[in-house]
């Protein structure tokens, strides 16, 4: 294999504000061989994920930045076409953190193996993956919706959001979605079964989510931030929980809002209707990810769980379709089809 | 009794901002006679708090508000003058929330015993009332101090912090104290005996407080807000519980401050540190009460648990020395001796 070319795209120069093309590189450079307790694979699927803007900037986030010409970072599903790990042969489909780039070497134990006959492989991106557990996680540990409470999840169409609000309504709770077209809602809740969606693009967005509240709100899980939240806080319950999973609306921002500065009203909220604020990431609970998996593949079995990918042909086109996810221009799990 | 005039200061007007002697108004009335089931008391002390500020205010806290030319309500200490409950005898010391008055009739089930032997009464109000209670529950459910860890507690020298850092300092915990004068700070660390304790008012207070956390912050203990808060957040931890007990520095507040809008900071801070924030009122814990104060008295006896009251006397002074309680005029847990 160590004739063949590997294409990458590095992370060219660091993004001030939203990401523009030039800050990403595609490169070329020869495959690794890989050495004892390694395995080489070919990129099928790259998952496309908010948290990677995260990782394009110098400070230090949960995770270590993505330095300047190093290959960006990011799960893939590949296909084993070299093995010196005993855990996988050739052909095998696995998960891994291969990044940005068509072939790629890790250790053996850094994957796992990806089972084609549970559910298309690039769901292991997805609701099988770290997006699923993510949602999985976050609301059964810190928003622990009850039965008839009402959640409302922010970027419903999403990869996390759309999973959150199907957990929701499996445990009894009603599930009201937030999204950023009337064509997502419509499919928020024809294909996704919540009980309503609104369009935050909307005039009326607040009366609407107001007129879809009607007991107010129990869990927010928080995607997004910025006037979405501003437009829940006013409706949340004494009580509410609050798992900030995301903010998406603030990664993009070279500066804080205009004032005034809205702090105070929020400590305010906290305290006088006893809120939880908590903010997570999936490996906080990395504890649940074996049961968290069994538990969504079975409600995909079952019919309880459905997904839309919004896949992307070729590696090449990686850095538009991320900005784009990062205005919500994608529809479902965005994922990169980097080899079929 | 029925011949015998009350005394009581009622609200006069709702206050715009600071509230102002004029916001009070000393009135005479009967002494109601109890009915069945009911105990008349004579207020020995008046307990005042800052949450008082929230009830003065007409729009619904976690408690309806005073109504105008209604007694302004709070926790007394009183004792049993005439008692038609099968469970007090005459000069008995119970504690109710009597109000701002020199008697009071209440249910005889609404009040509890107070025993002079265990420690002075005024303590009712205190150590061993509510804001003992409330250091108790809180701390320990939310803010879940380790061996080792490091908890500042903002007010630390009033009635809830100081409780608060002499529990953490029990469970193995540093304690770290911010207050508002020299004296106050050699207080907290010579008679409470806090690790530190950071003075706000001096012009370094961010490297000081950063200097006295070399590890960080894994709770902070929230009853300022403002200032305050915004120079203890840089210093959280990953995983750092913030229990949010009050906000007193925005009590008086009549508009938001400046921008920029710094809830963006916050929201991501939350996600990054993985933060949890959870407000609460000593209520929610109502079944631990007991439990607390069983502790509280332990320590107390064993020479854990050190207090300091600031008695004022005369209910005529009820409303000045409230007014400086907003402001951290008091040192120690304000009380008015209403009556010997």
């Amino acid at each position: 294999m160590s004739n063949k070319i590997n294409r990458k795209i590095v992370l060219a120069k660091r993004p001030v504000g939203k990401p523009q093309i030039e800050n990403f590189h595609l490169e070329e450079s020869q495959i690794q061989t890989p050495k004892e307790g390694q395995v080489l694979c070919k990129t099928i699927f790259l998952s496309l994920d908010p948290y990677m803007r995260g990782r394009m900037n110098a400070g230090k986030s949960y995770a270590p930045p993505v330095e300047i010409d190093e290959v960006m970072g990011g799960g893939t599903v590949g296909q084993v076409i070299e093995s010196k790990y005993s855990g996988f042969s050739v052909g095998d489909f696995v998960f891994g953190y291969g990044g940005w780039q068509e072939f790629w070497t890790l250790q053996g134990k850094e994957l796992k193996k990806v089972d084609p006959q549970l559910a298309p492989i690039s769901t292991a991106t997805g609701v099988l993956g770290m997006p699923g557990v993510t949602a999985y996680t976050g609301l059964l540990n810190i928003g622990q919706p009850k039965v008839g409470e009402t959640v409302v999840v922010a970027a419903a169409s999403g990869a996390v959001g759309s999973v959150v609000g199907q957990i929701a309504r499996i445990k009894g709770a009603r599930a009201v979605g937030i999204a950023g077209s009337e064509e997502k809602c419509k499919y928020v809740k024809e294909e996704l079964g919540f009980d309503s969606c609104i369009n935050h693009n909307i005039p009326d967005f607040a009366e609407a989510l107001k007129a879809n509240c009607s007991e107010g709100i129990d869990v927010y899980f928080e995607n997004v931030g910025g006037k979405v939240f501003e437009t829940v806080s006013p409706l949340l319950n004494d009580f509410a929980r609050i798992p900030v999973c995301g903010i998406i609306s603030a990664y993009n921002a070279t500066e804080l809002p205009p004032g005034p500065n809205l702090t105070p009203l929020l400590m305010r909220d906290i305290l006088v209707k006893r809120l939880t604020f908590r903010g997570f990431i999936v490996w906080d609970f990395a504890a649940q990810e074996k049961e968290a998996l069994s538990e969504l593949a079975k409600w995909i079995k079952e019919g309880k769980m459905n997904y839309r990918e919004d896949i992307v042909d070729g590696l090449e086109n990686a850095p538009e379709a991320f900005i784009g996810l990062l205005e919500g221009k994608n529809f479902g799990k965005l994922v990169i089809r980097v080899s079929s």
